[in-house]
Parts: structure tokens; sequence; C-alpha cells
């Protein structure tokens, strides 16, 4: 009855080949070698690495590689008869990735990646071609790094109707936004520290302007609500333009400034669903609050387990190893089932949500010249656009000779903040570009 | 080559009997009604209730149960060959609970469970008795209510070598301690007030005296080191002796008072496990410094993916019956396996470690008679146990009209520690018993 090994037929080991070896795939092959036995008992089997493949053979990787069958050629891992899971760590949406993720599920070959893009934007038809070939295509380490959040979603809150999904799935935002806050810094300064220390690209592009986060949060979709993947629907805003008075106002109303990536399904909607990177008011008695530096962090909230809350290492070669890992040791223990928790036949498809329905309370931002007037052209846009204000903030001096407005909306229809700031913007009293961010609901 | 169903086989529907229908099985009756379209598309399969049985069939559940076959006798879901799984929610660690536990699995039927109590007490004897016959064990709910956390630790994050695992296992503690933070409670006036709440029991002693969370914490520690199941080992200290001050002079001290259940193997010495549920003085930078009310929280630190933190609602019906159907769930995919990650005869037997070679600071205090010469005293009993006092406060005018002293040692044996209040306790100017906890380490 169980797929599982009874203690009395050893089973053989499972022949594992590494595809990309940098930093990620230098710590699935220090993981393997220090928790070898370990990981022998806890999958029944040991899990041997039989093969490796990137483009630079001679680069230094910090780990000794000279004991592992060496293959120029990615194609030669798909085609070899001794090997059982293929793990891709090459990278990109597209391109060798993507041609050995085919090659090695159409092979009937179990398929292991890290590759948020490829899953982002693949994912489906992957899925698909593991069903025909009725093997494992396994991602845990595409979605917040080292934290079990796939397995925890897919299986730990499989029962349960999930109302929404939503989290720090960017550890570079979080430690640019965890600096600003505890120095004051801005966000060209912040950045300018995170490159330095190795949490942020020399182009930052994926991370600060919210896409690394938008792939991540369109797999916990897909997940959480049986949809069809469908990165095409996730709006992303990224954090270039907080500024530090940002982070102070927030933290004066009670509040920090974290980017969330959300995903909401609505009912009421047929199902529409709302997906959403941006950065967003967190209210300090919400767990998301306190998640520090590069951490990530993810909550679902289920119809009867309430909210759970999982937080853990994004990032790093040890955390998404002990992901990539988790789901080899899954696959030699025949534990595992649908990429997507059901068949692909059985997601639905989600209509998008019209995102300027959505309710809830803003903050708002502007800097306005000191003159008379201006409060009053303020109050007039955000009443002609019917937005309700529930707090004002008016602060002169700020840096570049401007008065500074923060405000806080009651609940109303992100279209009435769109509107008000559109017509604020031609203002010629208001200086720069209005921000504004969502208030996270409780 | 996949145990999972392919869109192309439908599968029979899985017949679930549950036994002992309170708030739990009431819970797990209506989630299994409401969101029995989704949980039949997520397992590939329908889960139906086929039976129930508990002592009194005409007790208002506050739920239609007139649908379902009723057993007055819990021995017929056994007999019955028209049942898959038996979910045991009768309680105990013995008695009937154990009885249809070995009976169910005897007869190779699934066992779902939600007692801590009885998989802490014969855990190892029931897995062995499902090694046997092939057949699932599976216990989610026991541990931390809703928060997939024996998943988390058996799958999520099976490839590390944990060093260790603690947490908030208990919600009643931690909602009396959230209540004596919050207002400055006595633990007298804090219990009655979870007891009119409904968080703590008329009789609170299996909670409030660590009993509870000692189990939870067996359990865990089985998982995480791969060792038997030994709940004998597991020290618990509880916290009716906790007063007011406690709670406040640990936050001058920047802490927060949390009954933490901790276990840690230490491979310098054999691999002796420490298994310890006691109240700690947790640090503000801590995640489970922020964990609330009647939540319950698990840290796991892995030596690649580091700290792992899951937080969610450790009881009640909801999210019991969460845990409880995605253990059903992973029946129905057949994605399970040995029921403590590995087979029985792969676990360890640890030796148990000197809890008075713990090594760490520590919290004391002490109510004194005002007058001269008691200073000297607590500072000679320190100097002579080998104690260092890092930090010392001394406030005059408690209740009850003594002066209290609150310090914080430097890192230093347990034993030490004991070994000065033991030879204060004797003092003719120490009123009651001192207080002693040690301060949670990063």
């Amino acid at each position: 009855m169980s797929p599982s090994p009874t203690p009395t037929t050893p089973r053989p080991p499972l022949r594992v080949a590494l595809a990309g070896i940098g930093v990620v795939g230098g710590g699935v092959v220090r993981l393997l070698e220090a928790n070898r036995e370990l990981i022998a008992r806890r999958a029944g089997r040991p899990i041997e690495i039989v093969a490796l493949s990137a483009r630079d053979r001679h680069k230094d990787r910090g780990v000794d590689l000279s004991a592992y069958r060496w293959e120029d050629d990615m194609g030669a891992l798909v085609a070899a008869d001794d090997i059982d899971v293929v793990v891709e760590m090459v990278g990109g949406a597209d391109g060798p990735a993507l041609t050995l993720a085919r090659q090695a599920l159409g092979a009937g070959k179990a398929l292991v990646t890290a590759n948020k893009a490829m899953i982002a934007h693949h994912g489906i038809d992957l899925a698909r071609l593991a069903e025909e070939k009725d093997t494992p295509l396994k991602y845990e380490a595409a979605v917040a790094g080292g934290i079990p959040v796939i397995k925890a979603i897919r299986e730990g809150a499989s029962a349960n109707e999930i109302a929404r999904v939503y989290g720090i799935l960017n550890g570079t935002c979080n430690y640019i936004l965890t600096l600003m806050e505890r120095e004051g810094a801005s966000f060209a300064d912040a950045l300018a520290a995170a490159q330095a220390e190795g949490y942020a690209e020399a182009d930052p592009t994926f991370d600060v302007d919210g896409v690394d986060a938008a792939h991540k949060l369109s797999i916990l979709a897909a997940l959480c609500f049986g949809t069809r993947l469908d990165i095409g629907a996730v709006a992303a805003t990224g954090i270039r333009d907080l500024i530090a008075a940002d982070i102070r106002e927030a933290e004066a109303l009670g509040h920090r400034v974290r980017l969330i990536g959300m995903a909401e399904r609505d009912p009421a909607k047929g199902g529409a669903l709302y997906q959403h990177v941006q950065p967003c008011l967190v209210p300090a008695d919400h767990p998301l609050a306190y998640v520090p530096g590069a951490l990530n962090a993810v909550v679902a909230e289920g119809n009867f387990v309430g909210r759970l809350f999982f937080e853990g290492a994004g990032a790093g070669a040890g955390p998404t190893a002990s992901a990539i890992v988790a789901d080899i040791i899954d696959i030699a223990r025949d534990e595992y089932g649908p990429a997507f928790a059901m068949p692909v036949s059985a997601l639905d498809e989600a209509p998008v949500a019209d995102p300027g329905a959505r309710v809830g309370k803003h903050y708002v931002r502007l800097i306005v010249e000191d003159r008379i007037g201006v409060l009053a052209e303020i109050a007039t846009a955000m009443r002609d656009a019917g937005v309700s204000i529930e707090s004002f903030i008016q602060r002169g001096d700020e840096a570049g000779g401007g008065v500074l407005i923060a405000l806080v909306t009651h609940e109303g229809p992100a279209r009435a903040i769109h509107a008000a700031l559109a017509a604020l913007a031609a203002s010629d009293h208001v200086v720069g570009e209005p921000m504004h961010m969502p208030i996270l609901a409780l």
C-alpha cells in the first residue's frame, strides 16, 4: 500500500545530475557531501551525484568537483541512462534552462529546479509534460529560498480554501528597506550599501522593480488558488520611488514599509484573481513588520487554519541548496505528486481582477511648494475623486525645500486614489511624483 | 514511476471514519463538508466520511451528523472493510485511544491522530506497527495545531542536520504570559481570565505545568534528530512561579518571557539530547518575542537552511481539523512514508544530556527582606557557586513588603545557578522561592 521503502527492502541509490554550477550548485554539492549519511537515513536510500555540467569547467567554485563526472554538454545529462534526477540551476526563463527542462522531463527524468523565472513563464507547460511522462517536477527553491513554503501550501495547508497569500518575497528589497528604516538612508544610499554587501546585484532591476517577487507570487497564487499560472497578470511596482521620509512617516503612523507580493481571489467576482507586488504599509502588530534584513516571509490565510506565517532565508547557497535537496529527498522517498497540487487539467483559468476596484486604506505622500492655497488644492482633488482623509501630516523644510504632506485615507477603491493623484501630479505646485501605498489590511 | 494519479485514471474515494467527536471532530466534519470539492481536486479523489463513533451519540455538537453511519463501538470502525482511514480524536495517552490506534494499524488501516500524549508515550511502538503493516501513521495535528510543522521538519528541512528545535508549543501559557505582559496581571488573575475566555481548562495542570508542551517537544526532537522518542527524558518547568515583576524586569532588560520547549543535540557529547520545557527570556530581536496570545510558533535551525520560523494557531477546532485533513489528503495522494521520517530501526537511542552542564546566561529573581547584609549574602552565594553577574537591579517596596532583586548572569553552567539558589533558598532573609530562567541564546 505505501509507496515508501519498508526496512527490509534496501533501495538503490537515487542518481542525480547537476546542471549549472554557480554559488547554488556549489552549495548543493557541499550539502550532499556534508549530510550524506543523514540524508540516506531520511530518504531511505543514498543520494549520489553522478554528473555535473556547466559552461566553464575550470572556474574556481570553492568546492572540489574533481571526483564527479563532467559533461560539457548539458544534453548529455538527459541522454545518460544512469541519471534519475536532473537539477536545473542554469537560470533564465528561456534558453538553455528551458531546453534542458523540457528534454529532461521528455526523457522521463525527474526535474528539480530553483528557476522562478522559468516556472513563472513555463510552469504549466512543464507540469503538463511531467504528467504526460509520469515523472516529478519540483521547484521548492524557486519561492522564498530555504523556506519550505511550496510544501507548506501544497500539502500543509491543502485542506483549506486560501483567502489570500502574501509576503516578503525579495530579500534584496527587504534589506534595502530595513536599512532605510534603521539609518534613515535614502534609497540610493541603501542600494549602494546592499550592493557593497553582496545583497544586491550590479544591475538591481529584477529585484528593486519587483520582477523577481512577481515571479514568485505568480507561483504561490497558482498553488493556493488552483489557477493556471499567469505571470502576465501580475502587476509590479518596485521600491525606487520611496524616500526616507516615507519610511519615517509610516513609522509615525505605526507602520513599516515592506515590498509585499499579494494574491487574492474574489469569490464575489467570479473568482477574479488580484496579483500585485508593491510597497505597502504593514501595521506594527503584523508579523511581517518584524521581518528584518534579507529574510523572506510568507503568509497564507486559510478558511479553517487561519493565518499561517513562515519566515527564513530567501536566498543564498545554503538555504537554496536546502530546498533543492528537500525536493530530491521527496523524489527518493517517492513522496510527490502533481507540480501544482492538482493535474493541469483541474486548474482554473482565473479572470484578472480590476486593481482599481480594490478597496482599502492608502498612504499618500506629496512634496509641494510652500505657498498659500496648496493645501486647499490637495483637499479639493481628494474630495473630487471621492477620497476621504483619515489623518494628515504636514512638515515643512524637507530636503529640496518643499513641504511634505503625508496622509492616510479612509477605506476606498484604489482608482479614487489614482484619480486624485493624477489630478495633483498635473499641478504646478506639486514637486515630483506623488507616492502612494496601500495599507495592509489585517 | 509516480505513485500519484495521472489525470486519465480516476481513483476511488478515500473512506474515512472519525472516532471521538468533540470540538475537533466537529471541525473535521465541517471542513470536509465545506471544502469538499476543492479537497477532491487537490487529493486527486473524493474524501468521504463513512462512519462516526463517540461515547454519546446524542450530544449537541453544533453540526448535523445524522447523514453519517454511527457506531457506538469504536471497534466496529476497525472491523469494517469499507473504511480506509481511522481518525483518532479520543484523547489520552492510553486507554481507548491507544487500543483503537493499535487495532486500526494492526488491521492495516491508515491512522491519523491529533493525540500528542499518545504519540509521545507510544509513538515508536505505533510507528513500528505501521511499518509492519505497511500503512500510514500520521500526526500533524499533535504538534502546534494548524501549523504544518511536522511536515516542514520531516520533509521541508529534510536535507539539514538540525542543531536545535524550539518554540512556543502551548497556546494557553502564551495567552497567560501575553496577558501578564500587557496588563501587569498576576499569574492567578491571568489564568482566571484565560479560563473565562476558554483558553484554559478548569484544571489547567497539563498546560501551565508544561506537560502538554513536553509531549510536543519530544515528538519534534525525535523527528529533528532521528532519535527514539523519549518523553521520560523531557524536563518540564511550568509558569506558575512567575510573578508580574518577572515580566516587567525581563522587559526592562530587553526581553520577553515565553514558555519555550527546546531540544538540542550535542555532537561533542556523543549526541546527548537535551529536552526542556521552561519559561525563558527571549531577546526582543527574536521572532518568538512577538508571538502573541494563544498562537504557537516553532523554530528549527538547520546547518544549511539557517533559522526557519513557523507561526500559527496552535489549537482550536478549525486549525486542528486543517492539520488532520492535510494528513488525510497526503494519504489520499499516496504521499507519505515512515512516521518519524525514517524507519524505526534507523532511529538512534540518544543519551540524555546533563541539564546542569548546559551553558548560558540566566535571569535570577529573589524577594528578600529589606535589611543590612542581604546584598552581601546574595553576592557571596553567587561568587561561591562560580556565578558571575552581568547586571543587577534592586527595587524596594514590592508587594508583600520585600525588596526585589533581579539579575542577569554572564554565561555559565546551569548547575552553578542551581547551587547558588539552593544556598540562598536556605537563607532566613530570602522570602519564598527564588526564580531563575535561562536567556534564549540567538
